[in-house]
């Protein structure tokens, strides 16, 4: 009855997209590990680890802390729906697709959403949103910390003290940057964070890392109507994922395995050592491209998230053409630009596993011949040239700089 | 600094509960391969095998077929959030923990929702939905088609009656039935039908497969409000599964590889082979308990769910230390009751890979060994006797027949 559907083949991909980003055999070694019953000790024992990891990743000592059983968008769903009641007002920051989302799920809550822009490629003033909420009751200041739509990076700190000014909280979506770009959600006082299994955490995808503090706790246990979602409602997950360890709905085990050896990868390289891993590629690939003579798309480099790199096409050069040769002729993949960015950028992701110099390097070379074939011209081994100047002088300063 | 996070060992589980059951090495092995970006036309094309596979399973040719990114619980959240607006009117058929569930999570949309009971272990009268219904204006009847809480089936072709007698929609709850229990998308006339991929499919938990008519389609291009779900909902969700393939959120890639290789293996075998094998495992399972001088907790035979049968715990014997030991002796994972059945019942599934003869036998003789520890006096070997003999009437009609 099945017979032309066959074997599962998948090719080999190196994922330098937003997201998913390669994955680490130990992780798959992990997941085929047989499963075990959601409610079996040694498994309600395994989550305490995957907690404790979580809180360490997220820099945190919250109680509240374990991924949700669904994707990114599913964190944030969880995390605007717990802390809004019908008719509550609320501040989103929106510079790019994943902002936006945010502000769209909080207005079928439904909610009274106030966004602040920015164009795309910029960041939101935070003086914008202290301006909107003045003489308002704002329950929350929510941001994307890195909008993949863009490429670009947001300050915390100036959003927590717009929000304090507001007396709301702060909710950050760390999909893009956690484990990838630093990040300590205490000291950054982020009321809830949430981020995703698939990026610099390098997990496959499926599962929404949080992180909820008291504050938000106790406005959760005072909420007056229910939240409206019963799947994100996170005080009955938290029954489960708490102390009592009571049942709320079968968590995916597999990737709960996945989760966990990809965070215990992540603590064995440290924190830091990661940061300052991903933050090398990205110089790479960015001196690399400017070498080529491309243009990156956010002008500030210092507003350049160091996980996703967007690049401007080039005039006379079609999107889909480059990125299916780069799949078909180097099993490389990068992404296009979504909404009003489709067709003007291409976004490179170097996250997690897939955040290596010879990555770089690969992609390089790659995306010359592949830009020399769709007709552009593009100096001769530039690009290669300047990722391995950028490495030298970060591993042998000395060396690279007598040579300069 | 995750020193005492050791490398991942699970025990070696036979998981007789109501889910998760036992996983094939095969969907183990599918689900190491490397996982590629959701947007590459090597996986959307996979999809479309997901989707074939889904709808043979299903037994409809339903366009609106995919899984849920979800656990079995997102399933009961898309299927109502998606027909319900604000102030509709439904009916859920509520016979234990899994069909109350539906009435909450629909109460929170929030939609008037009239409950038609049954006590635990017992159907609901498909009379009293009519009843309940007559003269209102009912969207949808909804109810689940296995209470894995009591271990009661349903015959869906009397609510289909009473649905249509109301005008209403049919939504069904197909957790622990699919690709276990005769069923019939189509001809059986469901207009909503979800269901898990933990139980009898045998996929690792994490994915909530739905499919849905086109009446109801029709209904939801008709909305007069936004589903208040952002991640459950089914049309945006739909432009990815459906041909424009338009990303709405990344999918949990390595658990719909393990989702194809599942129902691979379930249309390998047959869907009739499957229902026949699962029947003669709850044979086997329910003759030996009896002769084993236990007592069934659904009375009426032909009301007991096939693939999980609840049995109530003798007088005198407690629920945990039984649970403890066939756990930590035997490896044998069985539940016991939910909320009020607490205590009362233990409830032993038998789905998938799980429901195999040898684990039948298995069960069987680790059970007794654990009853007499426990105090219980049973028949010695009567419960393995009894499933011996319903094994080889099955295979050796004459020759057992003969020996009787």
């Amino acid at each position: 009855m099945s017979e032309e559907i066959g074997e599962l083949s998948p090719p080999e991909r190196l994922m330098l997209t937003p997201g998913p980003s390669c994955v680490d055999p130990r992780v798959y070694r992990a997941m085929a590990a047989p499963i075990v019953g959601h409610m079996d000790p040694w498994f309600t024992a395994m989550m305490d680890d995957v907690q404790t990891l979580l809180r360490r990743v997220f820099q945190t000592n919250n109680h509240l802390t374990f991924p949700i059983s669904a994707s990114g968008s599913g964190g944030i769903e969880a995390a605007v729906a717990n802390v809004l009641e019908s008719g509550d007002e609320c501040i989103v920051c929106v510079n790019g697709a994943f902002s936006e989302r945010m502000a769209v799920i909080a207005e079928r809550i439904p909610a009274k959403v106030i966004r602040v822009e920015a164009p795309y490629g910029r960041t939101v003033d935070p003086q914008d949103v202290i301006r909107a909420g003045k003489g308002k009751k704002i329950k929350f200041v929510g941001l994307t910390h890195g909008e993949t739509s863009s490429g670009i990076v947001q300050r915390l700190e100036d959003y927590r003290k717009a929000a304090d000014e507001l007396g709301a909280l702060l909710i950050v979506d760390t999909v893009a940057t956690l484990a990838g770009v630093p990040l300590d959600v205490d000291r950054q006082g982020i009321d809830i964070c949430f981020s995703g299994a698939q990026k610099a955490i390098s997990a496959p995808p499926g599962m929404a890392p949080i992180t909820v503090n008291e504050r938000v706790e106790k406005l959760m246990q005072a909420r007056k109507e229910p939240v409206r979602s019963w799947y994100f409602d996170l005080a009955p997950a938290m029954t489960y994922w708490g102390k009592d360890r009571l049942y709320h709905h079968t968590p995916p085990i597999t990737l709960i395995y996945g989760m966990r050896e990809a965070l215990r990868l992540v603590l064995e390289e440290g924190l830091e050592a990661r940061w300052e891993r991903h933050s090398q590629c990205q110089q790479m690939l960015t001196a690399g491209l400017e070498a080529m003579g491309l243009e990156l798309y956010v002008k500030n480099a210092a507003d350049r998230l160091i996980t996703v790199t967007a690049v401007n096409i080039p005039a006379g050069i079609s999107d889909k053409p480059v990125r299916k040769q780069l799949l078909d002729e180097f099993n490389i993949e990068i992404a296009g630009g979504l909404g009003p960015l489709g067709g003007k950028i291409w976004r490179i992701g170097l996250m997690g596993y897939s955040a290596q110099t010879w990555n770089v390097m690969r992609f390089l070379a790659s995306f010359e011949k592949t830009l020399l074939d769709q007709g552009l011209s593009v100096p001769a081994g530039a690009g290669g040239a300047a990722a391995i100047r950028v490495l030298r002088e970060a591993t042998q300063p000395a060396a690279a700089g007598a040579r300069k």
